[in-house]
């Protein structure tokens, strides 16, 4: 598999990068992010024709260990080593919450994907209302934390430090991968190969350099085996007395394991646009529990684009979840796929809360929220 | 200097850490901190008495730069090197803020210090309401920045990926630092020796632990010069048509970079709790434009703390910072210092922002800004 579509559109087998495809591929770039690649300005953002009135708002930080770390695992101040060693806490997730002062819309959850933070369901790439606020103005409680390890949750630096101070090796750094423009532009479905975008393109490619900038490294690898952002998904749902949780593609399925964890956290499940639904690794038991719960998935259009990433395919994951779907509704499940093309709407990419339609794909989220947590347990 | 007070309050050389020490601090480590050492739920926050009326509200991104990185610096996805390298942002600087709907205040920007984030002046430890969302009420709007390389503004990693492949030495990483509680407790003026307040300390010290989970590590140190955080603080101010600049500790100062890189981006400056003015350090030149921009400096209480780091004073901070009043002044500057002892208001810490007190700190900060940027041009 190649790493771009070449600009004809086939796919060959994994051929080395040559020399004129990556001038060709690096001259499209330039071309796209030109009009984006400076920054945004305070009048980037959309001032919306009603006033947001909240009942409350701010943000709190879940779960988090305080653990010890060595004077080298701290680090120097002022240049200077430490003399002694302290606490620090690491492991805690980062939520901001808004509260509408009227509504009674459940709490919704909504937990961002690989190298991306809370940021990703706030004001969109070009400036636009996200779905955060727009949950919020249709009468939710939302609630978007950054993922442990990451944005304003911050990452355990004790194992950089080590090695800064070569006490461990090189290679006891955990991967801390970033998306390069070029891998996002076919892995988020904008177009068939880097800065051409479908016709029916709905995610702003305009603006697709300020997505660029709301990129952080993903150090999800230095995380410990359960994941926390499992058990503290879980947790948040539970002390909301039952939430929506969402996922998006990194932690698109999260919201089942979370639901595993403690079906009390969760009134419904939404995964938008997971890299799979894990089908045959669940057990009947689990699919059981699974099938009390309402669960949306949610995907965009062109799902046959190739990624060009190790032959990870979307249709794969979309088949997948339809298989999921149809093994929890043949447990007397509740499971259902939003899939806009079946109603006609066309062009949704994989960061489909940021498309220019966003706020059309949030109303049939919202409908079917409505619709099916009605008479949920309060 | 040592690094924790005696228990006895007495300040000796630079000894070595010593066992019966080590272990009496952990032990009264362990006594402060068992209380908070859980994370927070969403009721840890206190609801408002009435709602609070946004104009808009939402987040944008400043600045940053589209760098093509190799296969190697982005690293691995799915466990699989990259065949081709790409572009990421990096250098950029997340920003959140809310507009009220009535008042006509002045932009606030507030930008937080070392190893945390902008939560520093959103919802505190102990869930009362920050100066973030206070600021906002009283109809001021208020923009809260990550600094450049944390939180949602993300930190470039090529160097950590260098390393990691091996391309690089570990000697390459940049210091990348933490504060432990131990170190915070007398840096940030909690009390006389860790794990003990003083007996009329307006941080919510039941809540440390909680101020514990906001931090996170600190990459400054991998920042270019000069640092982007100056230049991307007076474009925001600028593209505000002028801004009350707010900079706390690490930051403390960086409002007077800002103001001299763009006098158009300042209506007023404060320094909240600076590690110092460096008065000595401005020309004649750089004094005389400062003092067309009215500015305030704001220090807590306790100065004379022993800090235990490498001689750092507060107190000294403090009195260059008059000095630099002074300076100001002498080049008629409208330059004033508020110091809450001199009005019997005692006991706050270097988180000012987050104590007990904090509204009736920014009260008086608010009344400062509304007598000094009358009449300022609009």
């Amino acid at each position: 598999m190649e790493w771009h579509a070449k600009p004809t559109g086939r796919q060959g087998g994994m051929a080395p990068a040559t020399r004129p495809r990556a001038l060709l591929v690096l001259a499209a770039w330039v071309l796209v992010s030109a009009a984006a690649a400076t920054g945004q300005v305070p009048t980037s953002v959309e001032v919306p024709s009603s006033p947001l009135v909240l009942k409350s708002r701010g943000s709190f930080i879940l779960g988090g260990e305080s653990v010890r770390q060595t004077p080298a695992q701290l680090s120097s101040i002022f240049g200077r080593p430490l003399p002694e060693g302290g606490h620090v806490s690491v492991h805690q997730m980062f939520v901001e919450f808004m509260v509408p002062m009227t509504g009674d819309g459940v709490p919704v959850v909504m937990l961002h994907g690989a190298t991306l933070t809370g940021k990703t369901y706030d004001t969109t790439p070009d400036g636009r209302m996200g779905w955060y606020e727009y949950f919020v103005r249709r009468g939710h409680p939302v609630y978007v934390p950054d993922q442990v390890s990451r944005g304003r949750s911050g990452v355990d630096v004790s194992v950089y430090n080590d090695v800064r101070a070569g006490a461990r090796p090189a290679s006891a750094l955990a991967n801390a991968f970033r998306q390069s423009d070029e891998i996002n532009w076919t892995v988020f479905r904008f177009g068939p190969r880097v800065g051409t975008p479908f016709a029916d393109q709905q995610f702003p490619t305009s603006a697709v350099g300020q997505l660029a900038k709301q990129a952080v490294p993903d150090f999800s690898a230095s995380l410990p085996s359960p994941n926390p952002n499992v058990s503290l998904m879980a947790s948040l749902g539970v002390r909301l007395e039952g939430a929506v949780l969402m996922g998006h593609s990194q932690t698109g399925a999260l919201p089942l394991d979370a639901a595993l964890a403690d079906p009390s956290a969760a009134k419904a499940l939404i995964l938008v646009e997971p890299g799979g639904c894990r089908t045959k690794q669940f057990t009947d038991e689990q699919i059981a529990a699974l099938a009390k719960i309402p669960i949306l998935i949610v995907f965009g259009d062109h799902l046959e684009t190739p990624t060009g990433m190790f032959g990870f395919s979307w249709q794969d994951a979309y088949e997948d979840c339809r298989a999921f779907i149809a093994r929890v509704n043949a447990s007397r499940g509740i499971a259902e796929m939003l899939y806009p093309p079946d109603m006609g709407i066309r062009g949704n990419s994989h960061m489909i809360m940021q498309d220019e339609n966003n706020l059309q794909i949030a109303d049939l989220i919202l409908g079917w929220i409505a619709r099916t947590t009605k008479g949920a347990r309060q």
